[in-house]
């Protein structure tokens, strides 16, 4: 089987200088791989249209997809229309049915459609329009020599540069119709999901296994704060049996590693806590100072969040952890806000007042500043509370405050994980 | 003056394939721009000889300067240094300065120097060796017709691609070599940040102003949720003239779009809101619904922000809006939670319950679930209180869960910015 080769073109002057950082093509990139589809180079190229018609020039003569994303807003630094009406040779006309989805965009948004706005509307009369959903500027799909055997022609594909929509449109568009044009190889993946083990720790504790591995097997250790993602790629052409082999290999690693394997694929820590929550019936209440509502934001970004979080408090300020929230002035005083009696109160009254079954509670020095000798930046307490018993746990992170915010909120949800009752 | 110009070249299937986001030429895309030298591409590429060798050959027709990074490790799969070798046609011998100074590296760390490491210690005899002081790959800096006048020969240099090791030798050597081997043009950015406006919107009003700009000035439009970021770049050789001529064109935007313009440069909407929080002296509190705590998180995650944030309370469940919060249950039941009444309610009793200045408030849904024929997933209510007034706003957002929250969050940003008293 011909492996199908695809390249990643972003256009836009504000990645070539600097001004903000290419996430989509990493995303681009594995999703991709996921289907058995293989990138072979990443492009930017500026806002010139000679260097991007000789880009597109360049990939197709060594890729079977070109995927392009950026340069496509309404202002006349977006080139990549008019440069793609002139590499297929056809011109702009304006797309009725782009145009109904337009209006009813903006209409949904209670906005009017601008004379500027509208030009989003025109499209290259030789492409298939792909809906964007989540935007307002199209994506367009063209096809050389369509009419090849499977497989043989190439497929140019142009979407918006916003992450958000780019996504939305490569998961249901892009890549339904790239499956379906092309033969692919069998690809299975499996990702297993850990929290609170390092990297180093984790590659010790699995190396026999690592090492039994065979060859159409490969292992990626992806790191990310407090987590690390073990991925298994398998290529074959038998996709039961492969998936079959995976997962055996998969299984292994629970008297390995078990206790920290919180879950498997793409769902995130903050979504297998909830998913614990709801199946035990029990609700959650939070008192976070030092991760600012970070924490609250994680968990409520789980779509239906709300059956079992029912409110937090962010008693930021000293004085509102003691007349808003309720620790003891004489707690606070005699051990301050960042120690273990504060943070039991902060979890314990919170689940009080709140009337939830689980409570829990962060208190640290986020940084930069706000550090004393003892209390450096970096040390945060957190704390579980339910009926059963109340746990804490003492973090000494990082000198970075955004770090710490993060790697906190990552380490309660997995206090609240650990310390559940069975 | 000719433009010097500059080709990235990434190395490493490791980036191909998506398993770590390239950061390192964002960073050196805005080094080189500091000092007039014009990124006109970058280019990524895998483990794989024969399209290293054909990326160095097409860079090399185009680009002045090619930088290459990645691909420098001890082991099999990094191929840069054959290929410079090969491409350069030079053979690899022992650079006795690189030998020392790789000893050095590993007795300062007490250990010893292994014979894998050793390798690295090996260079093409035609390069001239760059010192990496945080690591064991030296760089490599080639040129090509370096006999020839001056900024008419080329620059190869390969760096290693651990950011921080890139980093140093980038600002201790590379960039110093470059300036002195080529004639150089100035350089000046301006970055103009709007909230609260859209893309086309701003286009729309700017578009007389953006037809006079003289053609060394360009402008670019950066758009993020909920905000627009203006980009001026303008070259030429006098810094100041530059400068006061890039300064001028920035300031007649004020008459234009005055009201949208929050800051300038590199602060975010978050800051700036701080900042003007700090200057007139008055406190923050805060009652999320629907954001979840990611309005909090944002004005949290400034560091000092505990000097006008006092803390916040997320009233996610309809029970804590009423008993913790303290909304009128008459409010609730007759205008239900999303409404005009109850985000008042919200702000004003934030504000007098955690004694600040300000009370802001949000509630909305934000989806999949939770609408009903007269309130749509995407509908939010927003609210900003203080002693002088009271303003609200409804917002009909997007069906996507996180884009929803996050726009409600930057929408009560610029309504603390534009509701504060003068």
């Amino acid at each position: 089987m011909k492996q199908v080769l695809a390249e990643l073109i972003t256009i836009g002057d504000e990645i070539l200088y600097g001004q903000i950082v290419d996430t989509n093509t990493q995303w681009m990139s594995v999703e991709l791989g996921k289907v058995g589809i293989k990138v072979i180079r990443k492009t930017t190229l500026g806002d010139v249209e000679s260097e991007i018609l000789k880009g597109f020039a360049e990939a197709e003569s060594r890729a079977d997809i070109i995927l392009i994303t950026g340069g496509l807003g309404p202002t006349s630094d977006d080139l990549t229309k008019p440069c793609m009406a002139k590499y297929f040779n056809c011109e702009i006309k304006l797309h009725e049915e782009a145009l109904a989805e337009l209006t009813a965009f903006f209409k949904s948004r209670g906005r009017e459609l601008s004379d500027t706005n509208k030009l989003q509307a025109y499209l290259p009369a030789c492409c298939t329009k792909i809906t964007n959903s989540l935007g307002t500027a199209p994506g367009m799909w063209f096809e050389k020599n369509a009419r090849l055997p499977e497989g043989q022609g190439k497929v140019f594909m142009s979407m918006p540069g916003v992450p958000y929509e780019m996504k939305r449109m490569m998961t249901d568009h892009v890549i339904p119709r790239l499956k379906a044009k092309y033969k692919l190889p069998v690809i299975a993946h499996q990702v297993i999901r850990t929290v609170g083990i390092g990297e180093s720790v984790i590659a010790d504790k699995i190396m026999d296994w690592e090492k039994s591995l065979p060859p159409h097997i490969r292992l990626a250790y992806l790191p990310s704060i407090g987590e690390v993602r073990l991925r298994l790629t398998g290529i074959g052409e038998d996709e039961k049996k492969l998936k079959t082999e995976i997962e055996g290999l998969s299984q292994k690693l629970i008297p390995l590693v078990g206790e920290y394997i919180y879950g498997y694929g793409e769902e995130p820590l903050e979504v297998a806590v909830g998913k614990l929550l709801r199946e035990k019936g029990l609700t959650l209440s939070i008192a976070e100072s030092c991760t600012g509502g970070y924490l609250s934001h994680l968990i409520t970004s789980v779509p239906g969040s709300s059956q079992y979080f029912l409110g937090s408090m962010i008693p930021y300020d000293y004085q509102i952890k003691m007349r808003q929230l309720g620790v003891r002035p004489e707690v606070l005083e005699q051990y301050g806000a960042v120690s273990e009696p504060t943070i039991i109160e902060m979890a314990n009254i919170v689940r009080a007042k709140f009337n939830t079954d689980v409570g829990v509670a962060t208190s640290g020095i986020a940084g930069p500043g706000g550090a004393t000798p003892e209390k450096p930046v970096g040390l945060v307490w957190i704390a579980y509370s339910d009926k059963h018993h109340t746990v804490t746990k003492k973090l000494q992170l990082s000198t970075d405050r955004l770090l710490n915010i993060q790697a906190a909120s990552v380490a309660v949800l997995n206090l609240i994980r650990t310390s559940l009752p069975q």
